[in-house]
Parts: structure tokens; sequence; C-alpha cells
């Protein structure tokens, strides 16, 4: 059932490791077969070095195990949030990477401060409010992802695929679930450069030129896209 | 005598030079039999490339050495110790590993920013106090350790598996000598999350909602625990 | 045809990667043969894993391909204005290296705090103005070049072998490709260095003395270098 | 002729490398015979990964090349005066290590601010004055030897086995070549960690309790020293 989709969800998790986003068993990703409304998700706590494709859960997009042996990540309802409201998006990957999560515990966005940034992010990673003390002690995982969703109601979730969850740490989104880990990855990168950037301008750095945040978001995206083959 | 507790020891020794808690021979792993009230220890100053299983020291809770060609190392009373007061831990390191120490020696705990560090550590990771002259000259290792536990008076360590040493570097515990090793590992990333997250923030960092921390904590350990298999 | 020349770019490109100076598909080497005019460059997009000597695309200094199947990097438009007006070099490269990014983000040159600079750099490695609206519309990439080229009217390129480009990141060049991958190295490492060593200083930082930059530069280059064998 | 010597140094050499304390060519190391009064040090300006046992180069205490095809470093008359005057070392390292440089370009010497440190340094690692625009003229790197040992009039070189020299870089010694590369890589770590608790301390970190500090150095070092088997 869905082996090519657990094969890619997979290896997006064991990239995870390779890349370097994770220590431990901090991360998880997944991805959605659209047609059949059906999510295949890391299990809950497996260290990297034992996981194995057949471990790989599949849910549907209510949280109900439609098989697997072990139990889904924890996160599930947040990805399961996203896979609901962001309609295009095929796979989601949630780390506690360094530098994307100083800026979650800071409560901070990352302001688009150079091309780096527009080559992949349309404008600024925004962070999330805090949960509501009811929203934490309701269904916790789930208000996380519901939370992402409000933060991009004037957003959209396909020019700007990541998010900075507040006191928490980043999630990251894509076509699918390799997408997904690039953009977690970019997002690092990203978050260490604007850092240094801020650092160096003593706190007076303006976010980048308009136009050429267009040129550069628009020349790797859209229709007129001139880059690559 | 012991020898899957050398083993383990061992293990978790070489442990600290493959994640990167060390360099040289800066920092030592044991572990306790509690029956029989023996510990397990590196030896002194012995560089990770040489190290082999028969090579760790037995002692028993007042220092005495009671197998071994080679002699414990030096912090040995420290580990003691903590052994007789923390009475659930069954492993301690201790490492100078860079982040960690960059917050000892500035004197300062490390405060709970975020759910990396609920996820491990229920509240603050402390900071001792100096030792005065008087117990630097007594038995500098044996007060070291009992400077942590003074420290730990109104704090249950196994919430909160690790202590920075003033002017010093991080010991950290848990159920074994691996377990051990892994907070250390923990603690280090912690340390610079934390770090970074401060400067982000301009010295205006609040600690994280107590609601989020306990939820997260929660979460993965007591009796409600849901994470993991 | 230019078949040396081809390995030679094809071993400047994969050089980036080893050395992690980028990540991902973002970064560019280029060479020229001087005698016919001719300039081998990466092709726009390609991942690193899967490019191969084939791929190199050649153009002549008007940008028409000559040969290759693949379309060449959307920076060539900068690469030619650079060869164009710095007779000298015979390799250019551009990355996204991160410390180097940091300064070029925060629009800030590079000033010469040490000998490790002055070996390489004879002064600071400027960071160019921002490009106009108008600029940035009519054609980006060749703008890009100009711009440079314009932050050197009074700068000898052979002497400073990178610049900074405002809001994006380094372009670094040299004799030949190789040397150009080694001086953005050399100014990743620099860009590190300095970022340090303001901060230590409290924004009081001065450049090097005069006499000691001289003494540096000129041991390893000009006619009375005696550097090396 | 001196092959043991050669060996060690060429290993020296090469765990510059290894360990990450330079890059290109930026270092070198050398060893003495204090009997024939010979030193052994590495040529200058070739690849390490093309450097061998063969091209150390022997020079007398004079500078005058007693066998060898290569050129000696470019830094030997540095190395020479350090023999001279630091009569109980018998092995040089010179690195452009990132750390170290960053506080020699900053003009600021290292306190003592833990126990990391004070294991091996007694004190404070100082900095140079700036060479006078004479001394760089007359014989810049014999003037660099000299200006270090001024540096060392009031201090101890066995007890402090590094200097940063101002706007360059650090120097490291020790026993023979090997323990030199072992303080250049200590001094590096020292480095990291005390501009990180300078950062976490706001501008008002005091050097360490001196107790503690007689206690770790002379539990290592001395005639009544605890530490190693």
């Amino acid at each position: 059932m869905l082996e090519e989709l657990k094969q890619k969800v997979y290896k997006a998790n064991m990239m995870l490791k390779e890349k370097e986003l994770i220590i431990l068993t901090w991360g998880n990703a997944s991805g959605i077969d659209r047609e059949k409304g059906l999510v295949v998700i890391k299990p809950s706590g497996v260290p990297y070095e034992r996981l194995k494709v057949g471990d790989m859960v599949v849910v549907d997009l209510d949280g109900n195990k439609i098989e697997g042996d072990l139990k889904p990540s924890s996160d599930t309802p947040t990805h399961l949030e996203l896979y609901k409201n962001f309609k295009n998006i095929g796979g989601i990957v949630h780390t506690h990477s360094k530098w994307a999560t100083m800026w979650a515990q800071a409560g901070r966005g990352i302001e688009a401060y150079g091309t780096t940034h527009a080559d992949y992010f349309y404008g600024m990673i925004p962070c999330t409010r805090n949960l509501t003390e009811g929203e934490i002690e309701l269904d916790y995982e789930k208000e996380t992802g519901k939370v992402i969703v409000e933060t991009f109601q004037s957003i959209d979730p396909d020019s700007i695929p990541s998010v900075l969850v507040k006191s928490h740490g980043p999630f990251s989104w894509g076509k699918d679930s390799i997408e997904a880990v690039n953009n977690a990855l970019i997002l690092e990168e990203l978050a260490h450069i604007a850092y240094g950037s801020e650092h160096l301008s003593r706190g007076v750095l303006k976010r980048m030129d308009q136009n050429l945040l267009d040129t550069h978001y628009l020349r790797k995206h859209g229709k007129n896209a001139y880059y690559g083959q």
C-alpha cells in the first residue's frame, strides 16, 4: 500500500539526519497521497539508525491509523491540519534545527535580507503567536497546526514554504517530502545568514529592495521563470 | 567482574568522542551497579584512541579502587558524591563541550526558552555558586560534587539531568551512562540555541510559557507520557 | 573543444561543494580562453551530484551559446561583464557562502584587519551599491556585472580578487577557475574572522597597520615576493 | 640526518590539517634538536596534500640551510627567535586558526575564564604590541619573534605555551612539535569558549578565581600533579 510514497517519505526522513537538520529523534517528515486522502509519516520516537521503510505509518486525514505496526509521530495532528488547509502541498517536515529554532524561540520571523532568501521565499518567513493556555490543554498538536494556518491567513503557503512556531521550532513543506526537506535545509541556512547580517548591521538592517526580491523569486518561480533547465 | 557495565561505560566514553562532545581527554563517563555499590569509570588522562574496555576502573562509593590497573579519573570523587545523593541515577558524564562551557564560565544557568529544552529538562538548567577558597583547598573534586548537590536542594535531579559547574563545565546524568551521554549532547544543543535566541532578542527574552513547558515535558515523561512507542 | 578548460571548470565547480562553499545548486564557476574569446561555465540549476564534464556550456563574450546541450548558468551575463572589464582574470566563481553573504546582506565591505587578509587581498574587499529599480528591470544579471565593475573603478581587481554584491553574495576571481575557488574559500574564512574580531572589539576596531599590510601582501605577490618555492 | 625529528615534525604539520587548524598552506610546525642546535621546519608554501617527510628543511639557529631541496617556511626567523629565547621548548606551531585569530586581530589577550583554560595555561594568553614601522621594514619575521619574546619578559613561556601576535595570529609551543599542535588545538577551543562566555556576560566577565586556577593548573603540572597515569 502506497509503496512509492513510503519509500519517498522514508528517504526524506533519512535526509534530515544526513543534512544534519536533526539529532536523536528530533524531527519527522510526511507525505500525502491527495487522491486517496492518506498520509504517510514517521513513527514516534524511533531512532533513525533503526528506521526502516516498513516502519512508516499510514493515517487518514482524521488521524485514524490505516496501516502500520507503530504509533505515528506525536506531531501527526499538526501535519494533518496543514494538509487540510494548504491544498497544494505534498510533503511536510518538522525539525528543531539550530538556527531556525533560535529565531522561533526568540519569537521573531526572518525578514528577507537578500537574494538567497528571495530565491525560495517570497517575503518574510513568519513566526506564530503564542498558543493560549486553553489551546495547549485542549489538543496541543492540532492547535499547533491551527495557529500555523492562522498565521498564513494573508500569506500564500506556496510562496512561503516554512513557518517558525513560537517557542518551538520550524515546519517546512513543499510539493513532496523531498522538497520539504530541501526547504528545511534552505531555511536553516537563511536563519544563520540573517542572524549574522543583523549582527553586522548593529540592529539597523532593513529588508531587501522589493524589486530585487521580485526579480529573484520570479526568475525561479512562476510563468516567466528562466532559472534551471 | 561487572563485564556488562564495563562494556556500557566504555561505549559511553567512546560516544563522547564520536558526538564531538570532547577533544583530547577532556571528559569521562561512569556507571553504577546500585546493588553491589560499585562504580565503573574511565581511567585518568588516557587518550580515547587507545582506550580499551579492560582499562575501565572499578571503585566503591568511598573511592577505594576495587579492580583495574590504572588510576581512575581525577573527577571520580565528584561522580561518587552525585551517586550517593541522587538515588535514581545510573550513569554520569562530564565534558568541557563548547557551548555548555560558555554558560558555565559566564556563571549563568540556561533558562527554558522552548520545547526542545522542555522535552528533556523540566525548567532551568542551573549553574552552581563559586567554591570557596577553603572548599577548593580541602578536597576539590569532592567539594565540586557537594556544591552540585547543594544546587539541587530544591530541584529534582531526575527532571533536570544536567548542571553547569561555575567556571568549569557541565555534568550530565541519566538512568545509565548512555542516557547520560545523550543528555550531555542535548544540553550542548540547548546551550547553543539559547545563546542565539538571547542574542536575537537583544537581552529581553523571557522564559517559555509554563503551560507549554508542562505539556512538552509531560508528553515525554511521567505517567501520561504519549511520545514514543 | 576546449577540453582542458572544461575539465578545469568542472573541477572548480565540484570543489565548491567539497569545500562547503555551497549547498544545493547555489554557485557556479567559469573559466575563459582569452585567445579564442570563449567562456566555459556551469549549466543552470543542475545538481552537483549529477554534474558531468560534458555538461559544461561554452559561450562567447556576447553570451551566445557555442556548444553544449544545456542552458548556461543564469549568472552568465555577470561573468561575461567581469571577463570583458578585468583583463587579467581567467576564472570566476559565485557562491552564497554563509559568512561572506552575511556581509553582503549587511551592505558592508570587509576591512583588512590582519595578515590573513593581507596575504591575499591588498586592502578592503568592497561591497557594491544597490542596483536601481531600472537596472534590476533592464537586464538584471548584466547590470550586476556592471555595478561590480563600477565598484572597481579605482581598485585593482588583480590585488582585490573578490567583491560582495549588496543584498546578494560574493563573486571571486583569479588567474584561472581553481584560483578563483581558492579566493572564494579565503574570502569565506576572512569574513568569519573579521566578524569575530569586530565583535571582540565592540565596534572600535581599526583597520590594520598599512606597513604590515604592505609587507604581507608584497611578500606573496609582485616582484620581490619571497613566499613559497 | 635527524630522521626521527623529521618524522615527528612532518606528522605535526599533517595534524594541523587533520585537526582543521589550517586551510590551504596557512601554517607550519617545527622541532629542534637542542644538542645539535638544528631545527627541522616545513618548506614554504607547499600544499599539505603533496607534503612528504623528505621535504622537511633543516636549518641552524642562524637560519642557514643545512639540508633540504626546498626553501624553509618564510616564518623560520620567528621560530628561531623563540628557540633561542625559550630554552625548554622543543617544538613550535604557527596557524591562522579562526577563533584565535579573531582575538589576535582584535589585539586582545585571552583571559582565564575557566578550568579548561587553567588545565593548560597558567593565566592570560597574551597578545603582543604592534610592531613599529621600523621593525616591520628591518626584518619582519625576526622582529615578530622578538616582540613575542618581549611580551614574555615577565611571563614563563613553559606555563603559557601560546601567544597571539597582534593583527596576525597565534604561535604555540611545547616540549616537542606534537605537544605544540595540541596546544594550538586547545588554544583554538579556549578562544571560542571565551568569546562566548564574554558575550553571555555582556562585557562584565571577570577572570576566574585564582585558587581555582592554581588547583587546576597544578593538578596537571608541576611536582604534585595527580592527573593522568
